[in-house]
């Protein structure tokens, strides 16, 4: 009997061994460079692969909202670092978790760290989030004058302990000098720790993106990084060349439910719902939602003649097939889809099945 | 006290009035032109608005999964449909629920067919699912050796019941001209009508897609209409021309966590995890994740100054934000999102808040 025989309808496996081997090399390497590994968790989600990471030296995780540390709390970390501008509305829901659990907060406004400073019960620590070229989110790098106003305001409260900066160069999935980005953001945590450290001499500068991460070696003296997506890996990150399609740790098995011959497309059971809408398009203009593998009771097989996702909608998914798959397959069939952005997937399916056949927890799919 | 006061993260926001009016407003047209409206409950995924929908003679309702059909197995619905090509890998669980409730399933091709004959235990009806231009799934229309391959497995079990012919013009979607996706749609369901009729004098055809059934008056003599999205509608409707943007009864409420008065926009927690990825763009190639709303006890309210989502990741959204929201907003305020395809984001969400502070169910949110 193996996982496969219990498999009826779309179900995201979990290949416990790729996993581990990607927190591993990301641990040693993270130790070559003299850092500290936070991983954003908000890729697995879970306690099973914290039980993991955990295995490889790993003591402190990320969280991108306050439901997801109050699912890490309590499960032996030394700390939860919530890396999302708090939301001040959910102060009450942090002095809870910080009563029980180390907790620390993304600050970017002094609105914000003023109603931390009048409300917080209970020590909660704090990274002020830099911008230094993503334009998404954060303080300027430059903006030395909202920097120093959130550090005064929050020395009012001893429950509010600045802990460093934090940086997510995001446009490392955009923009294809990775090396160039990394310079940026080198020199913007350095800058800011030599302007900083003589007050904060425990001050620690954090950098967290899984592309940047895994294909730079030379981190300056950034002390920390908080990649979330290398557990997993997925399409996205081997176009990235962060890593190979074998070292993507997820795959979706979804049910064949018909076959047109004529245009060498298969219908699977397998859509929005399952992987999420995430795609990647080609030079000339081709969608590509997931790239099939063939599934075995060991595992996935990448095979050498490409089928891939043409389209999908909320449940249906039409894979493009090859010449080989389009001899092999058969209505019934289970095919292993290799996903695009593996984060998104895993919140959308809520829960792993291993190769071994053993559930894994997600907390989308943990009823509180 | 409102409902307002309650909501600190992410929450679906549904005003059942207006998901009220819409059910009402499709029943009507229904009735006027004859049709049984079977609404596709994909989008709704809730025990409780099935029973608003009962309150407008709804006796019946189709779902795209056996675990949706599952969920609304047992709540007096006449029958469900799954309209979804039928997964021969779930014809145990198929047994299961036809044991106590009336259930229809997709066919398309033999191979199903025939499997469904050597195992079902239980009657079950089927459609056989046609395709006359979508390219999606189905038999083609004029494959009439196909049709009368799957009628004649078919026969051979006195457990699977042949119940018509549904049809899903999706392309309405995706093409401005929705008057001739109709006529196209008409002529096929009236052909296969009159081709099988005297061997099945109560066969039924069915055509079920929201942009269809909102603008057409003309649906020749098509038995049947099934759309889904209706209940709630969405910014996608609302550019098909379907509906206006009052008739959409969901929206996003998401808390304001930064500012940037510079660049006029406001981060929210509000992202992919909660909207799901859909976009629409304009002709400029701007993107837009959804439209903002201000919200108030008793509802929300459509501003004549627009803003929008330009862009999200997981849990980020960032607002373009117009002059006047700019000078309103502050730091922990609530706003509300038009979403732009509203059955991925209750999907996403997985549970409704409506503006009487009352929790609604859905599917995914559901734990067995």
């Amino acid at each position: 009997m193996s996982y496969l025989d219990h498999i009826t309808s779309p179900t995201l496996l979990l290949d416990e061994n790729i996993c581990r081997a990607n927190i591993k090399r990301m641990a040693d390497k993270a130790a070559r460079h003299n850092m500290k590994l936070v991983p954003h968790f908000k890729t697995a989600q879970s306690h099973e692969i914290g039980d993991w990471a955990k295995e490889y030296g790993i003591t402190e995780v990320t969280a991108s909202s306050i439901k997801m540390a109050e699912y890490l709390s309590g499960e032996g970390w030394v700390n939860i670092h919530i890396a999302f501008p708090f939301n001040p509305l959910e102060i009450p829901k942090l002095n809870q978790i910080a009563e029980k659990q180390s907790i620390s907060v993304q600050l970017i406004n002094t609105t914000t760290t003023q109603m931390l400073v009048d409300q917080l019960e209970f020590p909660v620590g704090f990274f002020i989030e830099i911008d230094a070229g993503y334009g998404r989110t954060g303080v300027e790098v430059t903006d030395f004058g909202l920097i120093e106003d959130i550090l005064f305001i929050a020395k009012k409260s001893d429950k509010l302990n600045f802990k460093g900066f934090y940086l997510h160069p995001g446009h490392t999935y955009y923009m294809s000098d990775i090396p160039a980005i990394y310079e940026q953001s080198r020199n913007a945590l350095s800058m800011l720790k030599n302007k900083y450290s003589t007050e904060y001499p425990k001050l620690a500068t954090r950098v967290g993106d899984t592309p940047g991460c895994a294909v730079m070696e030379d981190f300056g003296d950034i002390d920390e990084m908080g990649p979330g997506n290398f557990v997993f890996y997925d399409l996205m990150q081997a176009e990235l060349g962060g890593c190979y399609k074998s070292d993507i740790a997820v795959c979706l098995a979804v049910p064949v439910v018909d076959i047109k011959k004529d245009r060498n497309e298969i219908l699977v059971h397998g859509g929005g719902v399952h992987l999420a809408k995430d795609v990647l398009i080609d030079s000339d203009g081709n969608k590509n939602f997931g790239e099939v593998v063939y599934l075995d009771e060991n595992g996935w097989e990448i095979p050498e003649d490409r089928s891939h996702l043409k389209s999908i909608s909320q449940e249906h998914g039409i894979i493009k097939a090859s010449k080989e798959l389009m001899a092999r397959v058969k209505v019934g069939d289970l095919l292993g889809i290799l996903p695009v952005h593996s984060c998104m997937t895993a919140d959308a399916m809520g829960s792993y099945l291993t190769i071994d056949g053993k559930v894994v927890d997600h907390a989308e799919g943990y009823s509180a």
